[in-house]
């Protein structure tokens, strides 16, 4: 029998706790827990307190729920040597991490996954830590009951559906070497890179845009016209390009995002206040060529000359690239916005992190693309005998690093969304019985304001000093990257938050760690992102990136939302 | 004019400092307040009190020694270009720290600098810390006055010197692909180890050694026979091979000081009340095979069969290169030695550290030889985007193996003569925008007894496994060494003590760092070392490594005391 919200929350408590039976395997406590918070505005709603009911029981308890699963119920086609590893593999985890392996057993899509991505899965999973584990055990019984939810309470996932499969098509595309490998590379004005540009921009005429084209660098721009000819525009859009081995939603996920809600209002016929110009950046990541955020870069007249002589590793120039692809250099130029007549920019991305995932929210809102700055590093000290030198004698480079990494990681914590990292760290030429003459390593330093990240670098630089100085030591420190804030527009934060609070789904506001497109624009117009959960603790730039067409349609719901609401007060 | 120790000693305090005027430039105060300490025993124990006198003066006064120092003056052939380069160099050296280059300007066995010796080293000393330089410029004042009190009171340092000449000579001999260099590397029966083995057995023969022969690991035995035939034995020596590209000194100096003594006593027609067996050592580094000590091991019966089969890097096995050698194979177990019959084992060695360097001190008592254990590890945490994943999302590898070298770093130093070490560290594949997700590190964890080795390493692996705990990672550990410590026998370390003393040269207690030969000697009968200071802060295994003839003197007038000493022991 299939429900609906309005049923739910109209419901007497006993009958709206019969709606939710079976949800989560033996604990009917969750659903009556959750139930306490009716009137729900969405699924998605009633599905954050059924998390917050699981999240605020006891360990014992949730012990307890992980164990009353059932084993895997919509797989039945395992072979019988298949049956035998998972067995084994069931056998080694119940063993590891004392609690049977709970598995949701579908994909982000909802397909039921083959006995090979079970046992990829567990496999994988044996190598988490325990406490990891018990969260991703739990993240599985919330997974199981959305998919639950959605069968009973009758969701169309249309939206997100036809968005994850617009990704999953454009994944066909795939550079030379690795394509072959089944890997997910589109780099700048590659065969696959223009294949894909023909795709989006054939995907957004059957959306319903007016106008299509590809510009001069390679960006595929669609426009859905206002109802007025001299209407403001509104910008959106991300990059359709990746990284080497990379996965299928970064960038991507925010060109087919509106062009979901283009579809929308193409099919309702209805017009907005303002054009709508959604754009397929072509250049984002830097990989072919040195020459990140080319793309969005263009649009506010920051495309280098000097990156046309750049070669790539075949020699080939960017400029003959171009040529190659059919684009007009000389236009380039004109590609410049006037902003003054732009609304603008709004930019959807998947996290690219873990926050949304580990707190179970399908959501962000971003508050600023962090700045950032970059430095390589070597500390020199003495190398010396480890057996012969005592340790009052010693000039240890490493020891030096040490001591620095872990005042980077509490200095960067102090500020809560600050982060730090020493991510290559080499003792060049190290020898088990030498004291480290030199110690090599990188400094990522990133704030959601300048003025944050530039106290965060004062501080670690004057730390690094002092630590060389006391312990006699000397270093050198070349900066290799330096990116500004870009803190969102507070009103169209605002907007982003009043789309999502709409859906009911709860607000989190977050900074963004990584660049990207609206970092470009931000510098002529106003712009705001929303981050969409990530899959796999967020794993990005990598083939196991991944987010659920729930989430998707969330996403897609919510810039609806704000584009209405934008019209709506456009008009009022 | 020349004077001696005794007309030093019975000076008026007025005619002792005019004695020692010009010692040291513009500061009379020095010579003033080391001749409070008189009546001298040596000339070491006068300039243990000259550098005492130094140690103890304020910063601002030693500045001023070294601004009152005289420019180089015993060199006069510098070139043009050369002279230029100097200045340059010196100019630079004199901004950096603020005082001018200081250099003895002769080698360690007094022969005078060339232009190029010279410029290499203030080349290379404008890379030392500001107060390691003004430690090095102190060194540099003490040296000249040593060179200086030698002429003055006319010191005989052909023993010293004789040492140090052998070493120079036996240097001749190096392994194919480093003698072309000018590289030192004499690896177990190589042609270059074969000679090395001639010339020490002839050099053996010069000195008027009784027996002389190659055994059948290629160990060179000497024996100075006793007064009376069925006396005991007393046994010294060290090695004869070396690491690549290493020193001189290393394990060598161990074989010509008590050489320079046997030579002594048989030229005064001596016999001692008991065997003198000094041996060279074939074998002690492990580079060619994996056989560390196996020139000593032999005496004691720890030759491994197992080892005849090992193929050096060319292929060829123990076996093919001890027959090619003309070693009888068969005669290996023989060489074991009845330690009933034997005193003890005694071995000088180059320090091979920087703590007798450092304190201004010839000579070192050996407490004794560290116990030590060697680990690979890894901790394995979660690879994350650095920019989105927040400070308490992490779960780096590198801070956490950072948190380890920290407290191994405190932890040795507690114990003061403890030493731990990670020398090898490493983000395998490490980018500067991912959190380590696995850092690879070794371990070296040393200690002048194993109950107290065993008590530092069962706080750093329960720390490493709490910091694991703690920050939710794995880790991998395998043991790759294990050595027992090797204390000194106290009597033959008093009989040590008492020779230095007498020398009136101050006792330093000190534990090796480093494995010996008298480890292996140490499991059938008592032994002790002295070391022997290092120049250039006591580095060793490298072509640097080197020692002074005045103190190889003193090491050889310490143990022709000691040999003194027992005898007379023996007959009383």
């Amino acid at each position: 029998m299939v429900s609906t919200l309005e049923q739910l929350n109209a419901a007497t408590p006993d009958d709206a706790e019969a709606m939710l039976d079976g949800l989560y395997a033996q604990s009917p406590w969750i659903g009556r827990k959750a139930l306490r918070a009716r009137p729900f505005r969405s699924l998605a709603q009633l599905q954050h307190q059924l998390r917050h009911a699981v999240d605020a029981a006891d360990t014992e308890t949730r012990l307890a729920l992980i164990r009353a699963q059932p084993e895997l119920a919509d797989v039945t086609d395992f072979t019988p040597d298949e049956l035998e590893r998972l067995q084994h593999l069931r056998a080694d985890y119940s063993a590891q991490f004392g609690f049977p392996f709970v598995l949701a057993g579908r994909d982000p899509r909802g397909t039921i996954l083959t006995p090979a991505q079970i046992i990829d899965e567990l496999t994988r999973r044996l190598d988490n830590p325990p406490d990891v584990e018990h969260q991703e055990a739990l993240r599985n019984i919330h997974r199981m009951a959305e998919l639950r939810l959605g069968g009973d309470f009758a969701i169309d996932l249309t939206t997100g559906n036809d968005i994850w499969d617009w990704q999953e098509k454009l994944s066909a595309h795939s550079d030379p070497g690795y394509a072959e490998k089944g890997q997910l590379t589109v780099t700048y004005l590659t065969d696959a890179h223009r294949a894909c540009a023909q795709r989006i921009s054939h995907w957004m005429r059957d959306c319903g845009f007016d106008e299509v084209e590809i510009d001069a660098v390679g960006n595929v721009v669609g426009r859905y016209h206002a109802d007025l000819a001299d209407a403001p525009t509104l910008m959106t859009g991300s990059h359709y390009d990746t990284v080497r081995n990379g996965g299928k939603y970064d960038g991507r996920l925010g060109i087919f995002v509106p062009m979901a809600c283009v579809r929308e209002l193409h099919r309702q016929g209805r017009r907005l206040p303002y054009h709508l110009e959604v754009i397929g950046f072509a250049e984002e990541e830097g990989q072919r060529y040195r020459a990140t955020f080319l793309g969005s870069g263009a649009l506010i007249g920051d495309f280098k000359q000097e990156w046309l002589d750049q070669k790539d590793a075949q020699g080939i120039t960017m400029r003959d690239a171009m040529q190659h692809a059919g684009l007009c250099i000389d236009d380039i130029p004109k590609l410049r916005r006037d902003a003054a007549r732009y609304l603008g920019f709004i930019e959807v991305h998947i996290e690219q992190g873990p926050v949304l995932f580990e707190m179970g929210l399908p959501l962000g809102i971003v508050t600023s693309i962090n700045g950032s700055v970059r430095y390589m590093a070597q500390i020199f000290g003495m190398a010396c005998h480890a057996g012969t030198t005592p340790m009052n004698r010693r000039r240890d480079a490493a020891t030096a690093t040490a001591e620095l990494a872990l005042y980077v990681e509490q200095r960067a914590a102090q500020d809560g969304d600050s982060v730090g990292t020493i991510g290559m760290l080499e003792v060049p030429n190290g020898s088990i019985n030498v004291v480290p003459g030199e110690c090599r390593f990188s400094l990522d330093l990133r704030a959601p304001s300048d003025p944050q990240r530039d106290a965060l670098v004062n501080d670690v630089l004057a730390e690094l000093a002092a630590i060389c100085q006391r312990r006699g030591l000397r270093y050198t420190l070349e900066e290799t990257m330096r990116a500004a804030a870009a803190p969102s527009d507070p009103a169209w934060q605002l907007r982003w938050e009043r789309a999502v609070d709409a859906l009911g789904v709860p607000l989190y506001r977050m900074p963004s760690g990584a660049g990207h497109d609206a970092m470009k624009l931000h510098e002529v117009m106003p712009q705001a992102m929303l981050f969409v959960r990530g899959q796999n603790s967020g794993i990005s730039h990598n083939p196991r990136e991944s987010t659920t067409s729930d989430d998707i349609q969330l996403a897609a719901f919510a810039m609806q939302r704000l584009l209405d609401d934008l019209a709506h007060d456009s008009t009022h």
